[in-house]
């Protein structure tokens, strides 16, 4: 029997998709919107996508991850086009065997729709996950591999027809600096495609229904806007979390280097917030938070800035002085809270000399 | 039948073929003492490498190019190891063929030894050709690949267990940019393999007998050494050329830049160029001679150091103030100097704004 699917992705479920995945992003992803517009000229040709749950993958699937690679702030000025075709196409020549689902390989920002595009094009339906359940700068931090999944064989594409396969690796590190050197040749933006995972892999190892958390965060935002709501009251009752601060964007200091958006945002209290001020590290995604000089909340928890009037999400990229945004924060998903998660995601992995304390909503 | 061999490559004959692939390295090429010490272990621990030449190649051969990529500032201090035993099993496991010969990329330097550790492991023979007929510093410079050879698949791999294949490009050139940036996360220093040719690629594009002649220029070198005689003469005796200059190193740039060696020498005529300077630049290899500002020589023509006194060759990162050495020229292989040759090879492919004009010998 075929499966009939949870859900249908139609053009019409992209732009809340996109909203949603920009919140969970935390900063990062890639920029959801020009993402977006991509997955929408797919589907307009080819037809809406089949979303699967986990559970509802026969035994016998063979999952393919695909996503983008690089700096946000370069994803906003260079399109990827076909690339995460040409990398699936490119994983399946090597590994020999053909996808019968993508999965996101993460849902915050662009690469939430990412695999909307090749599963559009070439027929195949999505599977309601994603391999981090937010953003994360490296390649290698994701659910699937932190549980045991192996992250190579993998392709990485580039639009003008180059492909590689990184082969093998002695550990996901070394996946992620020889796709990040390729990735920074291919002009900083780049797609990739890991070897097919089975059913059993995807259920145990990916984070579960955030395609559909994605569009439900976006439809909360859309309907706080149609009905002159809060939108951030829209947001926190549809994914339980809570507000971090309120302000107004007074520095940010943003460079890309070695293929990532790194920097540091200040952020002068509004409101309830008045004569505070938040600090916010990032690397790509949002990393660390203080409050008057102390951690308020750090990865694996999710930081997200969002327009405090809209609620629409704030990417690193399109961070700039005098917005006025609302942090939010979200508790990180339970795969991410285990030592062996919290090895691979939690502040020290990044450099800081602290431990990771739980958000308290 | 079985092909005889022209002769075998032994422990005893690895010191000639190092000195000779030396001076053919024209300054790069990785340094050929590291590489034959390392081909000698392998030759003493697997026995002697029968040495073929085009002709006698079976029309069914499977003829894979091995070498190796990197700065050769680094080579002298980080070993390769079996990097390109690696990098052929990646590749034959890619392609599905396994090698009935090797071949070596470039004749000068390492590079001319490299075919031999991975050929005395896997007990087959090396093709006396190489795709270079001296050394370039650029991976796609090979006369293979200027004659329509496809430049992929390659595999690259390094010392730890990661290997990477470049899958397709759109351009030799990017292969090129690919493979370095994977070589320089890699430490700067890998080896890789090309996927298989066939012996009629091999007769139609590969510099012919090339091993012979590092063998027997370095036996020139030895044998004036063991005479008493005047090694310039055993060497221009051996491979017609021209001595361009002789004096004493008297101003070094070197930088390890994006995975090259680059710079310029400066040298102070002695004897008959008492009163003149010779300045050459290069990048790995040397690319451009000037006698008093004049440009003398340029690629693909081959300009090589050689210690004035003994004939051993001085290659780019052995190169240091006060040594005396004599700068020697040799014509360049037949393959480079057509149109095509010169397009990939000469002296505008490395941006001078100068033609190549042939050395007169």
């Amino acid at each position: 029997m075929e499966p009939t699917g949870l859900w249908q992705a139609t053009t019409g479920v992209l732009e809340s998709i996109a909203t949603g995945a920009g919140i969970l992003g935390t900063g990062g992803g890639g920029n959801p919107y020009i993402g977006q517009l991509r997955a929408r000229q797919a589907i307009e040709k080819h037809g809406p996508v089949t979303v699967l749950s986990p559970e509802e993958l026969p035994d016998d699937a063979r999952v393919i991850c695909v996503g983008g690679i690089g700096a946000p702030t370069v994803g906003i000025e260079k399109v990827r086009d076909l690339q995460s075709l040409y990398a699936l196409r490119a994983i399946e020549d090597y590994t020999g065997e053909r996808a019968t689902a993508l999965i996101s390989n993460e849902i915050g920002g662009s690469n939430s729709v990412e695999p909307l595009i090749p599963a559009a094009i070439a027929g195949l339906p999505v599977v309601d996950a994603d391999g981090m359940g937010r953003a994360f700068p490296e390649f290698q931090m994701k659910t699937f591999f932190v549980y045991g999944v192996p992250c190579c064989p993998m392709a990485i594409a580039d639009e003008k027809g180059n492909s590689i396969i990184i082969r093998e690796t002695v550990t996901p590190e070394w996946a992620e600096r020889l796709a990040r050197a390729a990735t920074i040749q291919m002009g900083c933006v780049a797609c990739y495609a890991v070897a097919p995972m089975t059913a059993e892999q995807v259920r145990r190892t990916a984070v579960p229904n955030t395609l559909s958390l994605a569009r439900d965060l976006g439809d909360a935002v859309q309907h706080a806007r149609d009905t002159g709501t809060d939108p951030l009251e829209a947001i926190l009752s549809t994914c339980p979390g809570r507000i971090l601060f309120t302000g107004k964007v007074v520095d940010l200091d943003r460079r890309t280097t070695a293929g990532f958006a790194r920097g540091a945002v200040a952020i002068d209290g509004l409101d309830a917030f008045n004569g505070s001020r938040m600090d916010i590290d990032f690397q790509n995604e949002n990393l660390i938070a203080r409050l008057d000089g102390e951690i308020v909340c750090t990865v694996p928890d999710l930081i997200c800035a969002v327009s405090t009037d809209t609620g629409e999400p704030v990417t690193t990229e399109l961070m700039r002085y005098g917005l006025r945004v609302t942090i939010l924060a979200f508790p990180a998903p339970a795969l991410w809270t285990t030592p062996e998660g919290l090895a691979a995601s939690g502040p020290r992995h990044f450099g800081y000399d602290t431990d990771y304390r739980p958000l308290q909503v």
